[in-house]
């Protein structure tokens, strides 16, 4: 069996016993919630990792856009959630398609959305299950309570194959609740059936059991956190999965130690300044990127690598250090057990 | 032929006129001063266009890391050059393959390095070419002058198998021009050959003319330029030949426009707050990108877009769009006259 150091470096590595830990543990918040839970695939864009989140009692899983829906849908998976909208014929076009091998769930903000998507599963004779999209704290998409019951209206005038199914919020965190209980009230009180209010965030998911009329929530980066979410306090070091393995290329003065990992690997979000933590150098300062290097100090410790030395870093972000990469490494302990093409990379139509 | 009304969104065009304008321009003012011009390939990742900047006049080109230099020589590329130091086992064999079947040159900043690819090209009976590398003002890789001369002695030591080339400074600035000076002397008088006095940078290119000891410059960004080069004043807006094309998915405030295209499209750097610069609405504000949505502040602009709308967005870094994407776009018009896999993009090794 091939161990990690037959790899060369940079590459990306999972712990596997680590992420099915995560797995695991979100599934049983979910269950002990009483809510279904539906995976966002955004963080490891990989069929075969999807697979295990549903073998362990998802639902299904959520992604952002069609061709990474298509991607899961040829993979077998059949119950897929875009919560995202979905504009333009030749998008709308293969969604219908894709609504005819799965069951298909997108979210709307808008009239012209909903119209554009509706003469897409009409020409296909689709039937596309659709939630409205309320706007939440982080003023993305989403719309008021008040046009919510309006657009729910509205998609109800598409029942040969539009499917109205809910109301969905992101993130759904427990301070939105008031917005939320207004909308499923309006929606009430016109009679309108909501089968699914769906919720979603990693910071969210904690504050889930103040939001009782949630039916689902959607996570994505529990499934191998990283040190943006133990700086939000939503994991410790111990949960986060995926570790960077980088080689030291330039060890000439302490302050100016220079990894073969720049923003091309680890990416360039940070935490404290740093774009990643050294886990063997917790002290050394990992302060700037170019592409193909990361510049640390090592001021701070009591001791400095050499080069050639191999570290491994914990990225601020996983899901966009994925998104950067051709491969995943799944390993336990030293041992390569599983070699993932990242199947959903760069899929951004 | 197909157009760019064709395309789903979001996609990278690239104008051709304009890129082929760059090269020409590029070309020239390496050619007015008498030096070599060896285009840096992150910027485009595509052997296509590598091979157009040779056409113009290029001597060869460089790029970082060996997966990337084997891309290129497999599309018959026979003078590339890695100002990287090359470290690891695998690594350093493969790179002396390579060698084997184009001219290879590499740069180092310490005698380990030197060590590992003197025994990687004895083992594979190649010929490898090295420069050492002086730190610049960014404090990156790099030793001083007085190394630099213990390691061309210790690069002699292996003359069976290495080629000492010449001296390597990135950014290539006109305040370094002493060091340079210095470290020339002090190999002229060990009686030492340097070839090669390599310079590089986007900025460093408008200064090369005050460091007449300069051979060759490499420069990657030039060929399409970018938002971040006009801000720096080294390219004018005319200049910019990659825009992204954006689809409006949401549009319910003036402040709150959403486009298709987030941090996985556009990437994370910002020039003034701003993740793009929008071709139509000069005034609108991308400030804010998560991985699928970009958040736009029409706030300032006398119209507003709508749902469905097609923009152009003027990248703030070209070289690390082109990484996060499968296909760029080549267009003259409206007409797409070429489409390229960018096919060393994501090699880190």
């Amino acid at each position: 069996m091939q161990t990690i150091h037959d790899l060369e470096t940079p590459s990306i590595l999972i712990d596997l016993d680590i992420m099915q830990r995560n797995i695991a543990a979100m599934q049983k918040r979910c269950d002990d919630l009483g809510i279904n839970f539906r995976p966002h695939i955004k963080t490891h864009k990989i069929p075969a990792i999807a697979q295990m989140q549903l073998n362990a009692g998802a639902i299904g899983i959520a992604c952002q856009k069609v061709s990474e829906a298509e991607v899961f849908a040829d993979a077998g998976i059949s119950d897929i959630q875009l919560p995202y909208n979905i504009v333009g014929e030749r998008k709308t076009a293969r969604l219908a398609e894709l609504a005819k091998r799965a069951k298909v769930t997108v979210t709307v903000d808008s009239k012209a959305v909903i119209d554009g998507i509706a003469i897409a599963a009409k020409n296909a004779t689709a039937t596309i299950h659709m939630m409205v999209e309320l706007v939440a704290l982080n003023n993305r998409t989403g719309t008021t309570p008040e046009n919510a019951l309006e657009l729910a209206q509205h998609i109800l005038t598409y029942h040969d194959h539009l499917h109205f199914a809910g109301v969905m919020i992101y993130p759904a965190d427990a301070a939105i609740r008031p917005r939320l209980q207004k909308t499923l009230s309006l929606l009430k009180d016109a009679d309108i059936n909501v089968e699914i209010v769906s919720g979603g965030g990693s910071g969210a998911i904690r504050e889930a059991h103040l939001i009782p009329e949630l039916t689902e929530m959607r996570v994505g980066t529990y499934v191998f956190w990283d040190w943006g979410s133990v700086n939000h306090g939503w994991a410790s070091f111990d949960d986060c999965a995926m570790k960077i393995r980088a080689t030291v290329v330039s060890a000439n003065e302490k302050s100016r130690i220079i990894l073969d990992s720049g923003s091309k690997t680890v990416h360039s979000e940070t935490v404290d300044g740093r774009f990643g933590y050294i886990v063997e150098y917790p002290n050394a300062r990992l302060h700037k990127v170019n592409e193909e290097h990361g510049y640390v100090d090592f001021s701070d410790c009591d001791s400095v690598p050499q080069v050639g030395d191999i570290l491994h870093i914990t990225p601020v972000h996983t899901c966009v250090v994925t998104n950067l990469h051709n491969q995943l490494y799944g390993v336990r302990g030293e041992n390569i057990e599983e070699i993932w093409d990242v199947a959903a990379r760069g899929l951004v139509w």
